[in-house]
């Protein structure tokens, strides 16, 4: 099938091996969730649309396809039903309703690598009378992980009122001028408010990953 | 030198002729300045580099070259010095320091149309703080004109708040991802807070007009 | 469902919340129907395609979806029939007959935020004659929403012609070079007839906000 | 001088070879002058900045550097000097005075191959009614060449009121969202008006080659 | 249904009115045919989609829909059989297999405005062999219409090798890098062999209008 | 059907016609084949999705449709089943498991020209120890065919570490700034590890003529 | 002058108010460092041209321009002169020689929030064996700061090797494909290795606010 | 000075370590310059300015700088004067007279690699029987860098003429919609023509190194 496993990327960098489900063809993700399950046991596919999702839970009865973030699990405690914790050392805070899909896979990523984030949903700048509540708590976690469309403001906002580092991850909500996520993606790169550090679009797996190190290296160091 | 002046846009549109300095020769623009000044008395020039605009000063006298917005004038009452008036029908906001040139292009051109506006000046999204003060004021204004570089969050930040509508201008303040004023005008335009139209990149002179145009249907519709 | 409806908006900025409804799950448009409904009565959804829209219409059988600007509205007086105005404070005028979706969004949104708009279509600059009759009516109208794809120069042209401040709404109409809508939203920005400031691609919604905060804040002073 | 001049071109083509003056050494471009000038006598070099312009004329002191189109020619008959005529079978037409430099190009070119062009200059879409008295000549041409900076909208004008054939050339003059003459290139090629086509930006040059190819075919024809 | 059919525009322009098919309901297709049809008989619609193309074959049974170049007509006498003229005033060269769908739009269109256009098919760079043979006829055309995708580079070799006028139109055929006719587009417009213009991607329309307008004006001249 | 196919084309560059399957009708794809089959024998097309692909083995039964690679030969003799060889004078390496489809176009189309390459895949650059032991048989390759999508570095890292020539194939696996392989493209392109050199995104097919053209010229100048 | 420094910004965010020296006039860049030498003590300005950094220095002698990385500062402990540390919690690690300037601002920027990062200069792809002995100190790093141009390449290979989350910085070194920095970003942006996150191009000082807030909050956890 | 220099490179990849000299300071090149004639004796530095060649030249005064391409040599027997050789294994092929800066670089590159290889210049397309007389020896090469900027056509016609592999060089000679080089690189990329491949914009210097590389593994198996 042409895969190569990274079984050694865990040890290696922290973060075990995780399947790009998107591309690949039925055959090659049947034969890297039984080969990943074989070794590392709970398994993480990523990307994966309502066909693939559905094929992959039929093939695998002990697995579970969430279509709203296209991930597929097998053998990980993930659990995405709200309420979400208010309060984390890495919280997730979005600014449309639009944005939830990204929002859940960034949530269950840190779920799967050991890791209960917050959530905080559609608090965008339209509103932003709806993100003050939720300030104090947000101000206290070690990492924030913001998640906007459009012309994705929320984390120049968040970064010009507290303290924590951001991980913006623009979103491909919107239309016209939103270039699919490119536009808010280059106005957090060239945010004014210094603390902000972009991923790629809707990748709230590489936002998760990242936060993860950064939240890994603590513990480490204060041990 | 292929000049064909346009003497009736007064009458037909509500703005006079104003001419676009930028890559016309010194010859081009001492025959239109003269030209202008024997019909309409008061003559604007924009977007003049320091060498056309002293070149200018020197051939018309009585004229003055403003270097920071790059506006030559004659025979009109433009007074760019601060304190600027903090209430106004058509109220200018700046997010940067640097975004001053453009402020001031618009306001300049505001006065040679007729209006005197008022200037509130660096209360960008880094330090929202800064803006909230002035918020009250703003809110009574007939129209904004509100001017951002980099991320160009200020207008959306604005039009979540208040209930007038917003003339973003995006401005080429910045580098890299801010792609010389791209990325602010494709924030703005994709904004998730209503309320708000566009200009061109740098544009104080157009959003003058723009706001020139809403105040006097105002009052023409008002009598 | 990640939402959090922000009722107060239309005391804040004089637009009441609308659901954008492009990305939404149905299970998170009902919840926002049904929200809405309950506080604010008159809901509105926009960019919903037919699958979406007719379901929220068998949901709420009291609402109705228009599909050609693909919205769906409840307990409002939208009335999309023409003949339409010619002459109204607001004038909608569109370049081509494939313009209409968006032409038909701004005049329902305008509708739906209390104020009834006249709308003039298909008088685009491939025969500039159709829109000369025109002309003494719109040019007393207090704001123009001007709608074209393909090239996007019939806001210049109209700029050019009558003292009212234009709010140029770009569509994707057209192929190739017309970049979905890009190419008329950068002639729009860059037009060499001052007075025009620009929306999104096919925002007739962004449009119908702005020009409905300039002609309540007109209201409101005149008073 | 890795210089291999195409002295056949002409018989080929109906188009003698030009030299591209931007990007050659002043010894390429000296090679280059007097290899042509002893072959097929009249010469002429585009895009040369003043430099290297003023160069080459003190070289050749029989040939002249047109500073404006940024041209040298020897033994030929270019007269640039207004007024241009009015009337003629190749009328070219431009939008705003800075697209001066770009509509002398293809004047120059035009003389160069044996053809005296019209030109009508500076009556673009800001201010249409400066167009309309000239469109009964207009409107007797073979073919026009229609110059256009900024949005680029005067071919589209033109093309849905006459029935001649239309070569846009679009201009750098602009800022911001003109990109540089991309904009009006987009505008013009996806023109709602047909009838148009399209040379490259600030290409005075290739549009009066092609005029010129489209003239002779005709002449040839009519005998 | 939003439409304001242009019927004066055969007299103003030589072309007359033709609808734009992408975008339109069948409703608004239906009526403009049907008001074309009692005005001017002759009616052709263009970029029509087999959906849309036999519902209005269904709904007008004198009428054929043309799958390949997505045309419909009525009342005209447009015939796509080849073998198709090797010889003739304008003809249409085109590069590739896969360029056919344009080439047809082309040729119909021309045949539609009361021209018997040739067309010379699959005759691209990549084997030059095959066009040899062809242009000594070609030479004799009064224009050509050069149809190519991928790098578009035919349109330069025939520029290079004979003195007719040639319209260029660039196609989406390609992957990858041919950026759906962005590059070949780019490339004719910056070719390096002058006597080239350009009309938009797959727009095989617009060539015909430019050359027909073209043929027209040869034809009153030399009577 | 407007085909014109270049049966020479072997005996002037080495490569054998080879149809571009990609917006080509059924019948022209069946005219193609039995035309070249009857001159040529061995046929192969590329760019085929499953429908066209399916139709061609039915209208053909000897010949074989491969839906990963998206290729139908008839009377040739390519084999994708794996193992595939480790060493040989072109080695394909591929950096994910999504790459596989171009990497097996570049494998068949060089069984198809007459060699057999090696193909050794998902050895990216997230776990680049997986590359190491291939290394010493790479690096006695005469050309190395490196596929990657995303980030498209490890043709960088390869040319740092070995002395054979590679052809960089992106990709257009991934999502986001990915930009459908532009952004591999780009990065192969700017490398700064010399001695690569690039195709087209997911161009197998065109990397395979690359090498083998390289592979021939070797064998011609060694005897 | 139009400046509102922020006093407050170090309170609330950790970082206090920097200068952005780009676009601003000598008399706004005295004024803010007059006002924040006032204030807050140290003062740093970053992005001065020569030009405007001896400007400063001349203004105020007590300060110090750094012409590499272009900043000016007072009253800092800043101190860039090489042997830099191989080890600490933040590790800059850049790929070439060109890249230095934009290594030393993050390098500078840290000392000024009160940390000594570590550097490893010119290990870039091209020769990753220079890279391999840092390998070791680098991985117990709490934060990577990796700099690189043209195809930016190192993080990804990083990120692959050690579990130290990674902050990318694109530089504008590089030509032609390497899009003066949006290619190497754009890379970063879709790396295939995990804990990679990005900021604008040649931003050095985001980089060190970033990577500072992160050491900020291990440290205040860890208390 | 941030240094690292890649001693080993030639004899891990064949190619001796480069300098690139854009974008580093003369400390810097000075620097490298005496650390590699220390070491490897004959040194190259590429993309020098003429500031900066001749300061170099003045420090080395055993070194040349060749201004036209821009290099820096010491210790090497580079020799740039023509006449050229007209055969070669490795034939550069250019296409116009304004190529020839980035021709001398490849020219120069292959001799300091230790091949001389041979060069044609000025033959493009648009007067292609320049062409011809080259062909027959242009065949017999073993590899072919072909240079082109404008629309870049002259790899696809000589890829349907011959044998040899291509490696394409986009050269920046242009204006407008050549867009710096972009459209010839994109156009070479997508040729309908196989067996090309293509190296960075002005990559003179990337070209010849791939070209190298092809020789040598040649000569090796050959052996
Ligand atoms: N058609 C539309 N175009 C642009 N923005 C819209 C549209 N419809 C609603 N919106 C705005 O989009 C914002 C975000 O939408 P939501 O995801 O519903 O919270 C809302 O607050 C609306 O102001
Ligand atoms: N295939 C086509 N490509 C470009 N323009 C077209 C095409 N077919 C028709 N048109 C023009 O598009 C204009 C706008 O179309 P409509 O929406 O039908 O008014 C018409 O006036 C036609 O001149
Ligand atoms: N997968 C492919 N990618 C790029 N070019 C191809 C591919 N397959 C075939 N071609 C080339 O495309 C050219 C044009 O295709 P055709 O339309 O079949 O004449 C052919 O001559 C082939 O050299
Ligand atoms: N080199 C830099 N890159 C990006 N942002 C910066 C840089 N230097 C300062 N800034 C930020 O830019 C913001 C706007 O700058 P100012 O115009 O000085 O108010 C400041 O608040 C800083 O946070
Ligand atoms: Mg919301
Ligand atoms: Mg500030
Ligand atoms: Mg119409
Ligand atoms: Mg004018
Ligand atoms: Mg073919
Ligand atoms: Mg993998
Ligand atoms: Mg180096
Ligand atoms: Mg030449």
């Amino acid at each position: 099938q042409g895969l190569n496993l990274d079984m050694r990327r865990g040890i290696r960098t922290g973060i075990p091996e995780v399947v790009f489900g998107a591309g690949k063809s039925k055959k090659q993700l049947f034969t890297a969730v039984k080969h990943l399950a074989g070794r590392q046991q709970k398994v993480l596919v990523t990307r994966l649309g309502a066909d693939a999702g559905n094929a992959l839970a039929q093939e695998f009865p002990e697995g579970r396809y969430f279509e709203v973030p296209g991930l597929f699990e097998l053998n990980s405690s993930i659990d995405l039903d709200h309420p979400w914790n208010g309060e984390a050392e890495a919280m997730i805070i979005s600014a449309g309703g639009a944005d939830l899909p990204v929002a859940l896979e960034a949530y269950a990523c840190l779920e799967f690598f050991g890791h209960t984030p917050g959530l905080v949903s559609d608090v965008g700048v339209a509103g932003l009378h709806r993100l003050f509540p939720h300030l104090p708590k947000i101000s206290k976690a070690r990492i924030l992980i913001v998640i906007a469309g459009m012309e994705g403001a929320l984390p120049s906002v968040l970064a010009g009122l507290c303290p924590v580092p951001i991980v913006g991850v623009p979103t491909s909500v919107g239309y016209g001028t939103s270039l699919n996520g490119i536009t808010p993606m280059l106005a957090m790169l060239t945010s004014c408010a210094p603390g902000i550090s972009v991923v790629n679009i809707d990748n709230g797996f590489g936002a998760a990953c990242f936060a993860f190190k950064v939240l890994s290296r603590q513990r480490a160091e204060s041990s």
